[in-house]
C-alpha cells in the first residue's frame, strides 16, 4: 500500500491501521511517485497493489469436485471470462485452460466474468490430454462437446465426478484431445448454423447438468 | 455491379450473364473507381453492393410463429449477434429489437451472428410493450426472464405459441415490460454470482425450451 507523503485524516489512518492489522506492507511516498504508478487514475493519496487473478494446479482442483470444465483453446477473453462466469452459476468446481492456446486472466476475462473470478479458481495445465488421462484416474468421467460428437447432451446419462471439455472458437476440441474422451455430445440445433457461441454452448450444457443433478447435489 | 472497364474474361461474363438473369444492374466504370468504393480492399475487376441486412415489421414476424424472441435493451453488438445465432439455432422464427436502446445489425452484429442474420428475420418495433400486447392479442403466451422472475425456467411449463423476453445487460427487463409478461422466469443459480451474460442465458433458456417441446415440434 502506498500513502502520499502528506496525506491523512481518519479515513487514511483507518487504511494505516487495516493494513498492520492483515501485515500488508505500507510505504509512504511522495505524490509524484503515486501519480506515476496509477498512471494518471485519479488516487486521492492512496495506491493499493492486488495481486492479478493467479492460476492453480490441477492437483488443488481435482482432488473433491464433482464438476469440471476443461477449455481446449478457447482464445477470446470475453468468452473465456462468460464460460468462467457461467460455469460458477451452474456450480463447476473449477475451470481448467491449457498453458499454450489460451487466454490469460486479463482484465477483459475479469470483466467479462462479472466477478466470478473472485470465486471460481482457474486451473492452468501444460498439457490438455495429459491432465484428463489424470482426471480418468482419480474417477473422473470426461465428456467432450463438440459439432462432430454423437450424443445428444440432453439424452447422455452423466456419471459423477463429471468433467466436460469445451473446444476452441471454429475449431472445436483437437482430435488427439478428442479420443481422451469417454463420450462426444453434441447439441442437436435447428437451422442453417452449425454451431454456437462457446459460452452460449458451455451454458447450454452446464445448465442441462444442473438440472439434472437438482440444485440440492450441486451447492 | 461494377465491372471495370478492360475487364474481361469467361469469369467476368458468367457474373454479367448472372446479372442479366437476375436483373441486378450493371455498370462499367473506371478501375478508379471501383478502387475508391472498396476502399482500399482487392476487387478484380467487381465490385457488388449487397444489401445490408434489414429490419422487418412485426407483422411479417407475428403470423405463423411457434417462438419468437423480444430483446428489451440488449445494447452490445456482440451479445445481439450471438443471440441471433443462438435463436436461430435453437428453432425461434425471429428475434424482435426496440427502435431505441438497441444495437443496430451492423457488421459486428453479422459476425457474432455466425450467418444466422441470413436465415433468422429481425423485426424491428418501437415500443416493446405495445408490441407484447400486439403479440398477446394473436395468442402468444409471454415469459420474461430476468434476475428477479419467480418461476424456474425449468419448471415452468410453457403454453404455444411462445414469447421469450430478455432485458439488457445489467438492467434486465425495464419494469413497464415486466408487467406485460404472463410469468416471470428465473435461472437458478450456484455461486456468488447473480446474473449470466444474457446471450448464454438465451442459450440456456431457448434451449430448454427446444428440449421440452422436442426436436420433431420446432423444425
Amino acid at each position: 500500500m502506498l500513502i502520499a507523503k502528506g496525506a491523512g485524516g481518519p479515513r487514511i489512518q483507518e487504511i494505516i491501521d487495516l493494513c498492520r492489522d492483515l501485515s500488508v506492507p505500507v510505504r509512504f511516498e511522495p505524490r509524484d511517485t503515486l501519480d506515476r504508478v496509477s498512471k494518471g487514475v485519479p488516487h486521492q493519496g492512496v495506491v493499493a497493489f492486488g495481486v492479478a487473478h493467479a492460476f492453480v494446479e490441477l492437483s488443488e482442483v481435482a482432488e473433491d469436485a464433482q464438476l469440471l470444465v476443461v477449455l481446449d483453446g478457447v482464445e477470446d477473453p470475453h468468452n473465456l471470462g462468460a464460460i468462467i462466469r457461467t460455469a460458477h452459476a451452474a456450480g463447476a468446481n473449477a475451470v481448467i485452460v491449457p498453458e499454450r492456446r489460451a487466454a490469460p486472466l486479463t482484465e477483459t476475462v475479469e470483466r467479462a466474468a462479472a466477478g466470478a473470478l473472485e470465486y471460481l479458481p482457474v486451473a492452468r495445465v501444460t498439457n490438455v490430454t495429459q491432465a484428463l488421462e489424470n482426471l480418468k484416474q482419480r474417477g473422473y468421467w470426461i465428456y467432450g462437446l463438440d459439432e462432430r460428437g454423437t450424443e445428444p447432451y440432453d439424452e447422455v446419462e452423466y456419471a459423477e465426478p463429471t468433467v466436460i471439455v469445451l473446444g476452441g472458437e471454429g475449431k472445436g476440441i483437437h482430435q488427439g484431445v478428442q479420443k481422451h474422451c469417454d463420450v462426444l455430445l453434441k447439441i442437436p440445433m435447428a437451422g442453417q448454423v452449425s454451431s454456437l457461441n462457446v459460452s452460449v454452448a458451455a451454458g447450454v450444457v452446464l445448465f442441462e447438468l444442473r438440472r439434472r443433478l437438482g440444485n440440492s447435489k450441486i451447492p
